[in-house]
């Protein structure tokens, strides 16, 4: 089994990335269930603004949309900015848009059986809404959302230390996170046993 | 297997509904597949506000409540009503929100091994956002979003019919929900085959 | 100057309200700039649901909308439900829906030249996203939502107290809100003097 | 007076832009009331990843933020992306995220006494929740958002024309950006006599 990882961190490498240190958490777990994961950080990539997967020589997106394509696990983990995704994680679900009419020979769009969940941090108030829009774009595209497939970490109102730079309320992340990893794999390993149908016409 | 509908229309009944239409047309097709539906239109009931399962004499939530722990698929109604679910839609979500703590002998929250699926009506713009918000407090709870587990119906910005008024763009409306059924069953028989795990300590 | 506070929590009277305590600083500062307030305790008010301003016998609303059609400031304060504004304060913004189309002898909507501003409490994450909901209504509605008209408390992820419960953070909430305050009646003074044009055919 | 228009379209020139069609219809009704505005079509400029103003060589947004200072009016133009403002309008706004600290010699947040509307198109659903993100955005930076300073165009569920491509709706459209192009005027003329005032200790 296989997962896909992007990191949509404004940061680039090697700058430490808060939103890499809890995914990181929630893909070691999936390690332990014996689950394979590819990581992209997006603010290192050369990604094009549209909504198709190919656009053009030197757009990177298309080796993370075969990632994609071969994972039946995607983790979308973003910092909180403004309240909002980052806009690399919305430039992602922009690129992924395309796969809503992306199918296979049975007619089924290619994000069908594949599972999905979100990762958010921030030092700012915001995540529960930022796991609703990037949960609610993926169903769109087709993904599966299981139960509780989530894990956050912020703290209150006004200015305040990071992820990395506090333990302050980062044992309820990595115990979340656990949950949001067994939740993945079970219901992804639930889904290739029992894949969903065509659409009918 | 089974099913609970819980419309949010504002409208209490013999008044028609639009949301309830474009929902019994997805029960309907749930039917064939085998699920019996339980609805409830919830202006129709009284309910009490607060974010417990019982709130005294008088308030009929638990008869709500029951039904969604005896069924496998969760269907909320709602119209669009200045581009938000409606306030019944909100009263129901925080009522089920006592659920996240309930949990049963393994520990795992009632809502798992539970898919749900959201049907959004309005002659104004805002479906996919009340999908988002409605489907990632579901999620939280505890329930699976299987992939494009929604239908909606609307029509362009400005003064305009509703649902039952005109045929305008039904039939988008009625295949979308199609497959919102058919997705629906798929992935609450996978969950039965093989259920979520109880949550990492 | 007047100003109508909506205090949208789920608790009734007496109970006390973590919403109404923050609300109050608010309160307390555009008294001291010369602003009476009426507060409304929607839990305490029977509210038939709806978008009309006159939903017949035994509904309240009506003495609600007279207040705010009297002032010059609305606040509606609300805590974060699943991470969304609570069902009192979405069926308070169906119910001012109405006022879209109340116009008053020069074409204009009721709600021109009225400032309004949000009040968010909550023990979990949510508030930016809670006050984007309800201010992105009221602009809908015809409200101008001056600049940084907002203040609001919670804390980081899982269980914790409340706003009445720890003095953490409490101090940057009353600070946020004594800006509010003074945005609120700035703004507002600004509008009565310079009024909004009728809109343009 | 002046206004800077930020069309947020994924499009680079001279690719047409629906988005720009629309903003140039609330662009030219300002200009009547004697309004300049600079348009920037950010997918044209070279911008980097970050909440800064200042991210070094070859990063254009420092004359956006110029233009935005030097600005009494701030529209910012979109399209509806899987429901959600698209990654450039996120990207703008995390820009804009710099300015909550930026402060005059009096204290205040330069966006203070600045007025913002949102333009929005689409072929999908979505322009409500779009102004209610970017507005709520650009409230917590310090803007004021006038009511109804806004306008919309798209169309109901599944595939269809777009803006340029179908006179269908547009008058409306044009009409309520006639309103728009109004009430920003206005409040900015109130907030210059008028200023608000320095945030409170």
């Amino acid at each position: 089994m296989h997962a896909t990882l992007l990191n949509c961190s404004l940061k680039r490498s090697p700058e430490p990335s808060n939103t890499q240190m809890l995914a990181d958490s929630v893909v070691a777990v999936m390690k332990g269930w014996g689950v394979e994961t590819t990581s992209y950080r997006l603010a290192d990539l050369r990604l094009a603004h549209g909504v198709a997967t190919e656009l053009g020589e030197g757009d990177e997106w298309p080796r993370v949309h075969q990632s994609i394509l071969a994972s039946q696990i995607l983790v979308v983990a973003t910092p909180t900015w403004v309240g909002h995704p980052s806009s690399l994680a919305q430039q992602a679900i922009e690129r992924m848009d395309a796969m809503i009419s992306e199918t296979g020979d049975d007619g089924r769009p290619v994000a069908y059986d594949k599972v999905a969940g979100v990762v958010v941090t921030g030092n700012e108030d915001g995540a529960h809404h930022v796991i609703s829009e990037v949960a609610g774009a993926l169903v769109d595209i087709g993904f599966t959302i299981p139960g509780q497939a989530w894990t956050y970490w912020n703290r209150g109102p006004g200015p305040g230390p990071t992820f990395s730079e506090t333990s302050e309320g980062r044992e309820w992340s990595y115990r979340t996170g656990r949950a949001m990893a067994a939740n993945l794999v079970a219901v992804a390993k639930a889904l290739a046993e029992r894949p969903m149908p065509a659409p009918p016409s």
